[in-house]
């Protein structure tokens, strides 16, 4: 029996962490152990047990997360509208710190008493993973192969591959040139040709969507139902969490919906250039807003959208497992209650138009909102008092004759 | 010469305003002059000199507002990419402090004590006009017609026609179902079937756009240069503000972008649901950001995210000419002395992406980002100090024995 | 058996809300039911019962709210550390929300469709009380006398109850020349010679508190026990939430602890100078802040000063009975579950300092904090690569160019 | 003439930036440049020359800045009301920027490439230097001995100097226990008995204050001019502003005024316990805030007081130098116009009090706020229509069913 210190390792199957498998072996005599989960990335997770044992891994986890992932931080986030900087869904952000979670729980269960990963020194994602592993196991130690090692490119790799009888597979005719990530929320593309900013990415990158002018000719048609901010059936079909993602994903990618292309800053200091698919968080953020525009209160809902970017920021910087996202999300959790109802949403050629909302708990009052004659539902003589209350204090700056820039 | 008072109307030709025209003179003996103006509507305002004259107005005030609204109203509100309750281009709300200002000047130059519009008493126009002209002129009085008469329906109205002799057009066939407003910002629809909010508008409500159905089967590309933060030219072709927001109309219009259909909340308290076309508006927030993206510091990025709702919020409730608003604008401003360069953007059936964007001032930093070997530029061992003094706090709390919700 | 209307009035037994009563039964045919509450406002609310009783008041509610109002209102408000425009403790404020809601209950009891009050028109007040009340019943009518009567000074009030046979005390010597308000947390004091803000006022205005010069030589210590941000015990001893107030009261006011002489902005738009007493609450903040210090996350700490503001104007501005003020408190009070342990405070002529804090959910790590040597629980060169990473984004601005204001 | 690389040094000739002298000099073989400046802190600056010189240094830059400390740093940071986490006036903090300025400004005429500290690896000063020389100069490389020596301990920097022949004085009786800095905003304690944050500082720790108990019997009254927001008078004599922190600092001090003992969060990481004395800013503080009472718009004081959390923390962890502060500066600056007048203070015992304020551009209207008749000034009347209309989102909710937490 091992008396080595045990490692766990996120582990994907691919080239670079099974290098990292062999090079935790070598370089600090780990008993490594491994960890591969089902996140939605659309490819088989089992056969990295096999890979792993060949590199002489003997505990491998092996685990489909989808539901627990759409369910519990998927949807969470949806809850407040999440957007980075104004465009970005957060796709890769949020699978972060369920990997770190599960991490954590593995290396307690096996004894371990280090984690490691295969992030590189220049991202987002080993903050996110290391954040969290503080924060959920604050003893832990952390190995980032990347910022430590000198394999920094791909010819090395393969050469430490071939020195240490590592296999590798030349899978799907060429490598793609981008650095590539995918779960259920979006699939990722970076470096290669998208390092100009200027340059229009190719039609063949997209992998989750047909283009716009391919897509069909005619709109489609869904409708969402909300419970409590989330989704809870598709055209009348209840559905669970990873269900929702996985339909929405199927329907947004036929007509060409969910495709980004940004420039967006790292936490660590640079800014990047990524494109993204993510069709269902495309539809899901415009069908919530929707639901939230007949159900929730004005101010909840500019609290709310006040306090989105800096949740947004701290999902995208790693701080899920952290105090002040929780308390956040305890705020825009309170103001889900009501949040119950339809919504039914145009999918066309790469855009979604939300053309119907209706809800038992809907605060639109059409006797009131009307133009029409509204039986007394409201004094429109009411308005010039709120108005005349509202202008005293500029009333009061204009008449000591302040002026406006 | 007339001893009556006079008062400043803020007058369209249109029926309602021909009235009031009418009301004011009867009902309170004032001297009516009129304030037509053109802000991109697309109507022709000169023939409202005619109908005012009819009406027996003596002071006729008819301009051309078109650059000053593009240039000091919406080209400032674009530098903050708002959007009122993440949807909404506040196309009727950044016309109305302009109109304001210029009934304040009006009524200052010809000796007036008062102002009247045409806006209900269930809307926000009435609050952005009445703000914004007792924070200009504090002794001014309002007169808000559809908050006293009892004339609160087109048959009433249409009877105090006939009584007074207003002569009624029949214009452009069938009268429009919906209530309209019109600028060089967007064009809006309310009331009638849209007090359903679950009813689909039919396709001949929208009248700047054609439907992605029926825009062109090839994209269009466009290239917009900025300076500090503003348009200055199209496909290399320096335009004024006005001219920008025009030939963006016709480029977006005619390929089915900036359609809107939502339920927004009113500062005066109720839901409401709306269709707008902002063609222009749609095309720039998008191209703001991505010139943004490039050229503008993250933090100060984050801060522009996150005071933008509230900067939102100002406009929509009224609030332009206040303190708060220019502080605001004075944070927003002063970060827009580098967003300078150029963005290409695609334009099909519907949608806008970004395809490139590139500057001189670009803080996009190719040998930094890239996952390639950088020669030194960034070096992979500082992330670890980064990341473990970021989760020191997290690390201690855990330590203590703090769990996570 | 009565067949009036009835109307829940909120009555002090006082001379003003004593006319109310008539003015309602003669203006409105009103059957005048009466609530008065003790909310240690320091003077006995069992008279109140004979003097609504001789005003021919039938259903007359005597109730003690002490302890509602201490643990319910004043305590989550506390865990905010809320503080109203940098300096005022929102005692009267604080108070309107439980008022409201019981004269809610009371309506509902009793089957009243009205309620009324005796604040002004031109006061936070009577929005307080008006929107707690239309929050929680919304189909009822408010009767606000003060915006509505002539009865708009001394003299016409006395005349009032001349003509009405309602009978006037001429209690405690002379009438105070201020408009006072009193509970548990506060005792306040508007009007008369402090209509002028340069004006200082003189020593016998105040009732809660000796003067600083009058206050002991000698300081007195106190120590406060905290549990999830509350206090539950003094000097070691288990109090109620009112009895912590009335308490801290009477230490805070021998020591001269809680004078606040301010100008505020009303909600309704005009500036207001008020002098105000608070020694618990004055005593409570810096205790509170003191054990936050020790044992809330930064992070969190962070997030809640942030939007301490906002929730404080919410309170000031009526909205307690509102979605946002509840996920405000929600997310404050997610914050609060470690906010345990001990603080020791010196009280002395006037100020209050804090001078020790200790917990058993301390975050304060002595072997990290410490200059002196610290046996590896930090390493001080992970703080080159966080400065470095954080500097990056300044570093590549700078590097193109870019100066500083 | 040398061809060694320059380095400046922020030498303040005690013991331990001597010690940095030599060891840079001996280390790295670098040609140390010094630079000492008043910043008011209380020494004589001049004695670093000789210290200098006697360790061989050529190049010796010795300034006084306290005025431009005063009034490009302390005044433009108070118009804020900067407080970091409810309590700390940032004295140390707000003292970083300037001194980077001036290190890169020497580097930049003496040809030094690098700068070096004395700061340690465990505090903030050593963020704040780096991050304002890295964005007033990119390319410049930092050396932070305490980051990278072991002398870790007095005595091993005693022996240090020993073998290296510095000379160490015994100046003014026992070394202080605590870690100091100074400068005119005030003094700071760390260290020693105060790193168990229960235990109570004995009274000879503070320097600048009496304690409140010695301080005079007898209040002493002061009164501030205020023009834009900045000090520009005491007791009606023009002072220049680092005149005016002086005699702020003799007249606070005096009268037991600004002590402070907290425990902060630093930005590293971990909690601190801190003790202070800021005399002249608590006065500044208090006062700023009641000038800004009379003559600042309700909702651009509201906006301010929003802002200020983290406005203060961008000043605490040392983002003096970066855009975010630059355009919250500007915002805030944009209100300050009009905050002209003057504030009459009660210093007494350790507090300040506000006893009086006025202005020319006061916006306090009398005739607006009395309680008395107003002749017209404010229709009552308006206020139910405000009330109303603020209400009337509530009163949907509410007759939705929707109840309250």
């Amino acid at each position: 029996m091992s008396e080595k210190q045990k490692i766990v390792l996120a582990y994907s199957g691919g080239l670079d962490t099974s290098v990292i498998v062999k090079w935790l072996q070598e370089t600090y005599d780990y008993e490594v152990v491994t960890f591969t989960a089902d996140i939605g990335q659309g490819e088989e997770v089992e056969p990295a047990r096999a890979k792993a044992e060949a590199l002489g891994v003997k505990e491998i986890f092996i685990e489909d997360l989808r539901e627990e992932f759409a369910k519990d931080y998927v949807f969470p986030m949806f809850r407040a509208n999440a957007i980075y900087e104004g465009e970005y869904l957060l796709g890769t952000s949020i699978a972060r710190p369920l990997i770190a979670k599960r991490m954590v729980e593995i290396a307690a269960k096996v004894g371990a008493g280090a984690i490691s990963h295969g992030a590189t020194g220049k991202g987002n994602d080993q903050v996110r993973f290391e954040l969290g592993a503080y924060a959920l196991m604050p003893g832990l130690k952390v190995v980032a192969p990347w910022r430590e090692w000198d394999l920094n490119s791909r010819e090395l790799l393969m050469q430490y591959c071939a020195e240490h009888n590592i296999p590798v597979e030349m899978k799907r005719g060429k490598k793609s040139p981008y650095s590539m990530d995918a779960n259920l929320l979006h699939i990722s593309y970076e470096g290669g040709n998208l390092e100009d900013p200027w340059w229009e990415p190719e039609e063949d990158i997209w992998r989750w969507s047909v283009s716009p002018e391919e897509a069909p000719n005619a709109p489609t048609y869904v409708t969402l139902s909300y419970e409590k901010g989330d989704v809870i059936a598709i055209d009348g079909e209840a559905c669970s969490a990873a269900t929702v993602m996985e339909r929405l994903n199927e329907l947004g990618g036929a007509n060409g919906i969910g495709r980004l292309d940004i420039v967006e800053n790292r936490y660590v200091g640079m800014k990047s250039r990524g494109c993204y698919e993510t069709p269902a968080g495309t539809i899901m953020l415009k069908a919530h807003r929707a639901i939230e525009s007949l159900t929730l209160d004005r101010e909840a809902a500019h609290l709310k959208d006040e306090l989105m970017p800096r949740y947004a920021k701290l999902i995208y910087n790693g701080y899920w497992w952290s105090p002040e996202r929780e308390a956040l999300q305890a705020a825009i959790d309170s103001t889900q209650q009501y949040v119950n109802g339809e919504v039914r949403l145009k999918l066309y050629k790469g855009s979604v138009s939300v053309v119907g909302r209706r809800s038992e708990q809907s605060l639109f009052d059409e006797k009131i909102a009307t133009f029409e004659a509204d039986e007394g539902a409201y004094d429109q003589k009411d308005a010039e008092g709120f108005i005349k209350l509202n202008a005293l204090r500029l009333k009061i700056s204009a008449a000591k004759g302040r002026s406006h820039s």
